[in-house]
């Protein structure tokens, strides 16, 4: 089977990219007529492996290769299929066909697993077009939002209309009943590109994720006094920017100290404006985002706390106002150590240096860290591990690697829950 | 006459704000209807001083106070009455109602100077409507640039159909008259509110102004990596907008430098943008603009050398791209060492303790700087030296003390020509 996984992974999201909302570029927004097809062509493929396919009440294609024994634990795998705008064609659905394939193989061979093996091909993660990211996933843990049904898509179009135009109920019944029994579950492992350059860097074809970074972000605004740009000496200036510059610059010295380096402590002012500014005009305001990410909550409160105190200085130094206010706070979801280690061990089976590292970005996984032991594979990116992006690239040697040792896993898994 | 001056001065301001292309806001662009009888107004105002008024081919209205021999030197005096957007009453209008308050007052004493004082009301400083900065000084210097007649403004109109609809006649032949005689000049003269809060931070009403500083403007553009916020750590970013703070703080840094304090040093990065940015993206791309001056082009361009070095330093550090581009150059104009001493001598005559202080602010003086001698009487104004804004503030005690001084060094120069 060498390399078989590896093309065949490849040819499939190639084949899974030519369903796009847009003719030049892959976009794939939730309930979409892209959408649609390209989740049946999914469900198509999970039937051509021998799983047993349904569709819940979100859009999410679940193909089971089942037990022999129907009262048998779920293992549940999987990753979404929507995308960003403008996107790549491994982001999420990598961990789509990687379980498609490896279970199509178990199925030729007739290698059955004492669990259910449930692969999910969850429906929305990006939030593209209703800004409901992980609205998918939070359906299977039984948390679903349902005043998010209400939201609007750039069209005007509501979310429950969408739903019905799609087929699906968009009842508060139906989306409760795509709640997974948590008591059933063996686990959630998701496999996913790195969306970051470390593999590439250290030139290793997988890793094992530690832990899911939860962001902290902030909108903050610089209050200063705007005056004319030639008749303001230094010394009597109160410039929004050049107080916003030390910000920046005091956030990075932070996230950056090596101390934290291991906690995967990332900062990032990811935009910034001089609103009314002119070339001749010294900044009178300057608005900007704060995103603040780590393996762990205590690391990332902590820089949080190092810089809401700086800032704090920076802004009484300068006699300028500073306004913070938090727009987001997602928890930390760290990876099971059960999972971590098995997925170590069949790392290590296949040849490849173990190498643990945290996500920086969110995924499915963190959710379902909510109800059930998580763990999560990730798979080197190729052009300095650009994601989000066409530029996204994943070698079919990788993604062959990849599915080897998910196949590994499970037997590992089996091998436990047998014994 | 004590306080009658001042008085009156604030008064015809207020009466000249009443043109105004914005029923909301005082705006007074170039050529525009209020524009026409803003100019009117003045011209009527220095005819009941007693001055004989011409308009010349741009629009300017210029009033001259008759010396007894036809042939007798020239003292011009005078400043613009075209304004910013929602701008100020006083920016440039001081510096031609002193001037008509003070040649009123000689016209009806019957007090005779011994050149002719020619009274200036400047058409076009502020480039509002057509992107012509400094129009109509540098059509009284005989160096206007005819390319611009065909400039265009919001609505499509051009300057030479502007011209043609305010009755003026648009030709390169009119407009080469408007020329002065350099020869016949004893020099120019501008008051002007100091637009800017050193005066008022002095507690002095009035300062004389040792030099205009000239601008250097640059559009700056750091290109580093567009990578994910989440996975990208530190050490491996090529953030553009941490290097562009850097840039930032480094202009801050070199330009307060006590050092350099007395040759009115400054620099300022007025605008800022991240085009593309989002919260959760490290920024690619981050454009930004520089404009430095100082009361001499060495200074300045000593300054603009020191930090095209430190901006190269930043960007081999960062491994970022670093595109300097030049806007603007002007050069900085010195006032005449004489004209500086005597109305500093017309100052102390007046109780005033002399500050001699440079002008950040490009003044339609520095025009006349290429043929002339020139002298500036800065005045204080209000609300932390606010303008261009509708905020600007200037108090009537002040103006008086302005016009008074301004009597005074004509009498001064009178004993000079005399003499």
């Amino acid at each position: 089977m060498e390399m078989h996984f590896g093309t065949e992974i490849i040819l499939l999201a190639e084949q899974l990219a030519g369903h796009s909302d847009d003719a030049e570029a892959l976009t794939v927004a939730y309930l979409s007529r892209a959408h649609q097809t390209a989740g049946a062509e999914i469900a198509g493929w999970m039937i051509g492996a021998g799983l047993q396919v349904r569709i819940d009440a979100v859009g999410n294609v679940i193909g089971r290769y089942p037990a022999a024994d129907a009262d048998a634990p779920v293992l549940m795998t999987g990753s979404h299929f929507d995308t960003v705008r403008d996107g790549g064609r491994y982001d999420g659905r990598l961990g789509i066909l990687a379980p498609i394939v490896v279970a199509r193989h178990l199925h030729q061979t007739g290698e059955r697993l004492p669990f259910h093996l449930d692969v999910v091909a969850f429906a929305e993660e990006e939030g593209l077009r209703f800004h409901t990211s992980f609205l998918s996933s939070s359906a299977i843990v039984g948390q679903f939002d349902y005043s998010r049904l209400l939201n609007r898509d750039a069209d005007g179009v509501s979310l429950v209309e969408a739903m019905h135009a799609a087929g699906l109920p968009g009842t508060d019944a139906a989306i409760a009943a795509c709640a997974v029994d948590p008591q059933r579950l063996l686990g959630f492992i998701e496999v996913h590109i790195e969306q970051g350059p470390v593999l590439l860097d250290r030139d290793l074809p997988l890793g094992v994720v530690s832990s899911i970074a939860g962001s902290v972000r902030r909108r903050i605004t610089v209050t200063g006094t705007a005056s004319h740009a030639g008749t303001t000496p230094m010394a009597m200036r109160r410039d929004a920017l050049t107080a916003a510059a030390e910000v920046v610059l005091a956030v990075e010295r932070r996230c950056a100290d090596p101390r934290h380096a291991d906690r995967a402590l990332v900062g990032t002012v990811g935009t910034l404006a001089v609103p009314q500014g002119a070339t001749n005009v010294v900044p009178g305001r300057c608005v900007f985002s704060l995103d603040v990410r780590a393996a762990d909550d205590a690391t990332r409160d902590a820089a949080i706390a190092d810089l809401d105190a700086e800032f704090q200085r920076i802004a009484r130094q300068r006699g300028v106002e500073l306004d913070l206010s938090e727009t987001m706070r997602v928890p930390c979801a760290a990876c099971s150590p059960q999972l971590r280690q098995r997925l170590a061990a069949s790392v290590a089976a296949a040849g490849v240096p173990v190498l643990e590292l945290p996500s920086g970005a969110g995924h499915d996984a963190m959710v379902l860290a909510r109800i059930t032991e998580v763990g999560m594979l990730f798979v080197r990116c190729g052009n300095g591990g650009i994601s989000h992006n066409p530029l996204e690239t994943m070698a079919a040697g990788d993604a062959d690697i990849a599915a080897r040792v998910l196949l590994d896993f499970l037997r590992r898994t089996a091998a436990g829950v047998s014994g």
